[in-house]
């Protein structure tokens, strides 16, 4: 059971963090469900199935991967595919706050689902998806930034 | 004057944590002023009088303890009502830097009403009705996140 | 080219924090370009003209100023305009971590851009354009909080 | 019982954000006492009976004002006073995660007594005796950082 | 490889914050060694032989945990028995700015070793081997911050 | 005057992230003093002159660059040299907090003299003159952390 964890997140895109986070995790696990969540609240750039194709195409040299899409509670779909562990990324600079009240959250809702914390490369510690999104949006380089896939698909989404 | 203080929020909706703080304060205090707002930006979940009716509904066993509505500005409210402290919750995780930007502002306002600060429990320190609503709109568990009379609301608010 | 630097932000409206940091700016920097940002995002109480407007009033008595209206990334800007050095201003309470960010990414964008922090003033230090205009929607008293022009300009914003 | 307050503090020595938090409290309390406690680990400044001089003869102008010293447990002694309530500052700049611990830690040991938090002016925020100490050490100016009293106190310290 | 993680810490004295990592750790990784280090800089309360042998005791009743002393870089450690797992706690109050910069200090040492951070229960996240020595220095109560025999070990120290 | 900056600390020893910011202090003063300071409090490793001349050897090749010894307050240090700028580094992780204190004291010692903050690059975002003499006490790898000169004179404390 401990083998299989769980990297959930909206990846509106996916960055280079996230995958940077993917493969730390695949050193550390036998298998990863990456899910890709629903988007609460505001509307996000990427439909569902565009961001869980993005992730799939990505991923797909990993056969340890799998990518699939959750809608409702996290805890409950780890349960249900009888994991134990949400992975998460940490990064340098800020987020530390978010992830601790969300894996509190979790916690409370599940007590056996553990969250575990993987720390992304410096490199990659100031990438946020909506930094991301505001550089492609001025039609800034995003290389470094995000996969040339993701790339492809931010021209696309902000030349329309 | 000391004795009355106003407790001031959104209440969106009211969580234990904000009734663990209203008990903390009652142990402080003479008598508490408990001060719904009108929520600024975004829209609330709750009507301001859904919202009013259920921390009256809640708080109806204090005798010390009276709901209001305000609109205007907090330090305004607190001093026509002959009072000069607000009072506020601490999570152990976060809020601190939105508190005390808070507190200055209201101070630059009117430097006679002073902001005291209580802690909240360990236990709920990772709650927030923002996060409570989400957990709520996918139907997990609210157990120990909210009161029973606002878990009902909740599910009221999402069925339809 | 180190004597030019580039004061960026959306200025929604500017604050006397920012008027703060412009003439802390100036004691360092011998010519300054106040840029004022389109509002990416949720929209801005004031238009980009309104805003560059109330800017160049409120600094033309210094004519080592010069106020514009960027739009897209801030480096290229800077860049083009043969600077090498953004502003910002670093306020003692919060703001660091999104600073932090923003820099890295302008440094990642060109790295030949250098981020210089100026700290504003420790009564300035709680002034954010969205708290100033929550405190006038509501009619608030804005002494001390921005520049008398702006106060003009907010009270006819809030009182259609 | 709820009127009286304890604020507890290695005061090594007293600085004007000390006062300014005395000061605030005896707006909030009817009975303060200042409990100047002997210090933890490194070796104070001042010896307990200096700083407890000093402190005294600061508040002697207050008649709701007792000071004293503590040796043990701070829950213990404000316990054993009949009182319920610990003062401590926050200070608009850091401190905010030990203070949160310690309170945590005396909640642990006596779940009935309450600590409030007051906010030091801005003017205090980045005032520590720490800080203070180090400034004395080298003849630098203490106008604004301590009261008179501890001025010619550190003047004779570090002369000697 | 990936199922030996190594927990390293000073562990002066181990508190129950320690063992729910350590507990935590163990639905993670099919084996865990507890690396107790030499303390750098300040003198320990306790030997490291002291300390050894009470996170010995603790943890006998696992037989997936063995206990070492470790006095060289963490990471020559790890790698020299096979690992490539570091594990840490994060403590929900402050540890995460000195805990980042450890793991990437030993990011920087040996790029193949991760580390893993697990988060304490929301009650141990106010516990810290300093706070708890200087509670047992005064005689406090010690229920719920150590285990009995840390406790007794803690007595003898302070009434010698 | 504004052409020329003070760098201060205690650079004990100077590390790669301290030549960083000297470097792109050049980029925005015509002239830099660093200034080693005396280290109040806890012992330094590297005596004062050694920590000059250091400092002293890698900055030789700057001929903008003077090194020099204060023992002083910083601010009069700056003033008596005719300077008005006090250049600091801010790490990407911690150091913010105790970086305003220190310059909000420096600005109430001497209200004109500004502190400028530049940011290291994320590479040396974790490197510390104390976390760098940890590493070298246990013989660990200094590659990256600091430059070659300084990489003999700790081998040579450390094996004495």
């Amino acid at each position: 059971m401990r083998k299989l964890a769980v990297y959930p997140g909206s990846f509106d895109p996916i960055t280079n963090g996230h995958v940077d986070i993917i493969e730390r995790a695949l050193c550390i696990f036998d298998r990863i469900i990456v899910a890709v969540a629903h988007h609460h609240g505001k509307a996000p750039l990427f439909t569902t199935d565009e961001r869980f194709e993005m992730v799939k195409e990505l991923t797909k040299k990993y056969d340890r991967i799998t990518v699939d899409k959750i809608s409702g509670l996290t805890v409950d779909y780890v349960r249900s595919h009888g994991a134990r562990v949400i992975v998460r990324g940490l990064r340098a600079i800020s987020d530390f706050e978010f992830e601790l009240e969300m894996a509190l959250m979790n916690r409370n809702l599940d007590s056996e689902i553990e969250t575990v914390f993987l720390m992304t490369s410096l490199q990659h510690s100031y990438i946020r998806s909506s930094l991301v999104k505001e550089v492609a949006s001025v039609g800034g380089c995003l290389d470094g930034l995000v996969p040339d896939l993701v790339k492809l698909k931010l021209k696309e989404k902000f030349s329309c």
